[in-house]
């Protein structure tokens, strides 16, 4: 497993050891991490720290030339507010662990001209089934339904 | 002027006074402000508080029945990342103050089904034509250019 996809793991299972939504992702920059996040829905009861934003926020104020030259690593497709992000940034390329237990706006991004690579990762996938088997009603708030 | 619109270029003007990008919202649902705001990059360095962003997050959680029948006042077309969430939680209608100074996604909106009511305030004009003049930098960074 790529070290970056690895340490969005390692969030998205922090923010279920907080009894939050496990989505992590993590900001790398010339091959160093710059923001890590996790859904913060219940930890904070923000319906915007979405695991990206999270990343996003953590980051800070960043110059439009350093999003222009990072990866957006997260280990759920990602939704619509977390895709308008990274075009209002410019964000070249996201990686991605799963798009199979939610399918977010990864035609929208490549039509726009961003790089989306996914993993497939089994780790992912599962994280997000036993969540959602346990949580379906939460789940549901986070993606609007 | 309609109340709530007011009530979103209030707030634009509370972020101006405080040193920030003067830039409000406010989320109306069955006749009542649920959610208020405005821009603060400068205010709390944060990259993501747009002022739709930070009105929602002041809304804070909603079951998905209110955002569908929610109302989004902003002073300004929204951006990709503001337009995103809107989607994403199926707000129906966004009145948008002005377009002129900053074209946000109002096109991706309309495609999607949202309503758009665009009032073209002379004071969200200038308002924003004032504070780009005066700092290009900070609003350039702020649409990630």
């Amino acid at each position: 497993m790529d070290k970056f996809m690895q340490a969005a793991i390692d969030e998205a299972k922090q923010g279920l050891a907080e009894g939050g939504i496990p989505i992590g992702s993590v900001l790398v920059y010339q091959g160093e991490i710059i923001g890590r996040g996790h859904n913060r829905r219940v930890q904070s009861g923000s319906p915007i720290l979405h695991g990206e934003m999270d990343a996003l926020e953590n980051a800070g104020r960043q110059p439009a030339s350093v999003y222009k030259a990072s990866t957006l690593y997260t280990t759920l497709s990602p939704c619509s507010m977390c895709s308008g992000t990274i075009l209002l940034y410019g964000i070249p390329k996201v990686v991605i662990g799963e798009n199979q237990t939610f399918q977010g706006e990864e035609s929208l991004l490549q039509s726009r001209g961003v790089t989306i690579d996914l993993v497939h990762s089994q780790e992912c996938i599962d994280l997000m089934n036993n969540f959602i088997r346990d949580k379906p009603k939460l789940w549901n708030e986070d993606i609007g339904e």
